[in-house]
């Protein structure tokens, strides 16, 4: 069974009228984006304000068991949202009870907890928490919280009694690769995935080898300078971390490009297709962005690496946060130099086969034979190119094209 | 003295005329892009190609030294690029004999090697070394080698002692934030740097807390599972970073943002300081992108945590790669909306300051007021406002606006 599309976001503030939308038309706002929360990141470091968040009547919790997402039996449509009392038994009373400073130096390498992830509030909900910083916030606060049951002891006991008792409520986590929640459910658990497995990626300190702690709301692995663990003076290692910003603290989000690239006459897509691609799939190029490249560069070089074409100007379309792991989609649109689009596989061996598609079997192909990687061809699909999603970046990017770069021109 | 501006990398394919070229324009190519190397990333697991590339008469070293580069005397405009025999005792014989999986196999954590980079092949070059893959390869090598001296023990005074010899020959390393290369050594150079720091920062494993080990020609940090400085059989923890790939295994790249927002009358720039800058220099605000945003996203989150001020549409500019230490510049165009528009610094205290500068006011300090950060005002200059320089993006963004957009439609 093919799943059904799920939504997808709305462009942002589409109901303005400004200069920039008249100009370069409607944003397109790409699956796992148009996230509904406001994340307030400068409170996360007020633990004062994480506690009243965590303990209020109006406040979600987002359960990842292995990354997947509690979600509501049946379609799995949506995220299955629980309360704060369902949780207590592995998360605690009061985990964001004391400051950080005190975090810090109560550190306790032996001790587990589960790790939490401050979302962000929802400001149209009713009732929401209000809380006085330097202005008034106010919404309903989201968290993840991660029980995976894992290492010894309590907590670990907790989570799996949890996962069973909900099993036999009927609530499950998701499978695969999660594609079908509704958009703005789609964007949150994107966050949530994001920052729960950076958190399990790192509980080591990569400048110096000791355990790392979580703080800030979860959006940073601190590298203690005292261990209550360690025998006598409970000292550490000394670490550069510890001195100024470094981005080792911080999560990560690798950099991406995914481009469609159109021949220098104007009448042919380049797609690849790797092995583990379902028969007669193909879809754009795509690869990491390296150290000291613009995004320009990163598609030409990706494009000579995977298919040997060489590709002039390249434009950027429109971005996608792609959970898996932890990736930044940049959509751009390129066009090959004439005298360089004769495809070679063989300097990077990572296609299986690449071609250049006519942008009539490219339209066809957008209409009657898009799924997801792992789903079978839809019912309307009659044999021929079968192509990704509309949840997929690539789709977007190739009907941009395809229908005379409507759009492309309004987007850039 | 103000540094005098270094050349722009030259626009990609300039000469190729083209669809996307004639709707688009040119593209914008930003300071630190415009590599003239081919990275051959894909022969980068090739050891005997990286043997000969590391001998080859054709072949140049970069020398850093706490990340600042070996430049020529005098206007410290130029690389100073050195031969194979100038630091073959820092490096040994042949640091590429053997392949990976022996390298992997005869770990010694107690053992210290001085960090060398392949950094691609300048394919104009004449005489460059031939290679033949599945392709046949030509070009001058590149490299970079970490000389700063560390650790204890001979490759330690192997640095010191060349670093010496080089004082003594009147060359040495560049000084504060480098920005006054000419383009091709800046780009060259934002690979160098940034790929140093990536291995510097990362010599234990995030994931098991054990030591890493350089690969892949410096662009993989190895989990290797055994050590034969560890007594009895040399095992080590086990480490999910050796099942599958895992981005903790490859160099990291931070997307940030930047953007120049427009009031909704189309009329002023918004602009900020921070308490560091010199007075009266302003820039557009920035940030990083957070994990599971898109680009779009990420520009409003900024600009309302930094200014209060709420965006509406936002359109993709130009990127630029920002080695300090390992940014991924995204540069942004967005407007505000119209009820949106008051400053509020109260949210995220990042900025001393942010206001709405008329356009006039933006064009005549971008003809008389730019400089660098830590650059005294042109000798132009007669008050007023003062921005960063064009080899900033910020320049490039508000040189677009400002001139009606000139550009803006044109590269997007």
């Amino acid at each position: 069974m093919p799943h059904p599309q799920p939504s997808l976001p709305a462009p942002a503030h589409p109901e303005v009228d400004s200069m920039l939308s008249r100009k370069f038309g409607r944003e397109v706002a790409n699956y796992f984006s148009g996230s509904p929360l406001n994340r307030l990141g400068f409170l996360r470091s007020e633990h004062s304000f994480l506690s009243q968040a965590l303990n209020h009547p109006t406040t979600s919790f987002l359960l990842c068991n292995e990354l997947q997402p509690l979600v509501q039996s049946k379609e799995a449509k949506r995220i299955q949202w629980l309360k704060f009392h369902d949780i207590k038994d592995i998360v605690g009373d009061d985990p964001f009870a004391k400051d950080e400073e005190t975090v810090l130096k109560e550190f306790d390498s032996e001790k587990t907890s589960a790790q939490l992830v401050f979302l962000g509030v929802e400001e149209n909900a009713k009732g929401g928490l209000e809380y006085q910083g330097k202005n008034l916030y106010k919404g309903a606060p989201f968290f993840a919280v991660d029980v995976t049951p894992k290492g010894e002891g309590k907590v670990k006991d907790a989570c799996t009694a949890l996962i069973k008792k909900l099993e036999e409520q009927g609530t499950g986590f998701g499978k695969g690769r999660i594609m079908e929640l509704e958009a703005g459910d789609a964007a949150i658990y994107a966050e949530a995935r994001q920052m729960l497995d950076w958190n399990a990626r790192n509980p080591f300190c990569a400048q110096c080898g000791q355990p790392t702690l979580s703080v800030n709301g979860g959006f940073k692995r601190a590298c203690p300078p005292q261990d209550v663990a360690t025998p006598a003076s409970g000292a550490r290692k000394p670490c550069a971390t510890r001195k100024g910003v470094s981005n080792l603290s911080f999560p990560r989000t690798d950099p991406t490009v995914i481009m469609a690239i159109v021949n220098h006459a104007g009448t042919h897509l380049l797609l690849g297709r790797s092995k583990r691609f379902p028969p007669a799939w193909y879809s754009t190029l795509a690869g990491f962005a390296e150290p000291a490249e613009s995004i320009e560069e990163a598609v030409r070089r990706e494009v000579y690496e995977e298919a040997g074409v060489l590709v002039g100007r390249v434009v950027i379309h429109s971005t996608q946060p792609w959970p898996y792991p932890a990736n930044l989609m940049i959509g751009a649109i390129g066009q090959s130099v004439p005298d360089g689009e004769t495809i070679d596989l063989g300097n990077d061996p990572e296609l299986e086969d690449a071609r250049w598609c006519p942008f009539d079997e490219v339209r066809e192909a957008l209409k009657i034979g898009v799924s997801g990687l792992g789903d079978p061809a839809p019912p309307e699909y009659r044999g021929g190119l079968r192509l990704p999603p509309e949840t997929a970046i690539a789709n977007q990017l190739m009907t941009s094209v395809v229908n005379g770069f409507v759009g492309v021109e309004a987007k850039m």
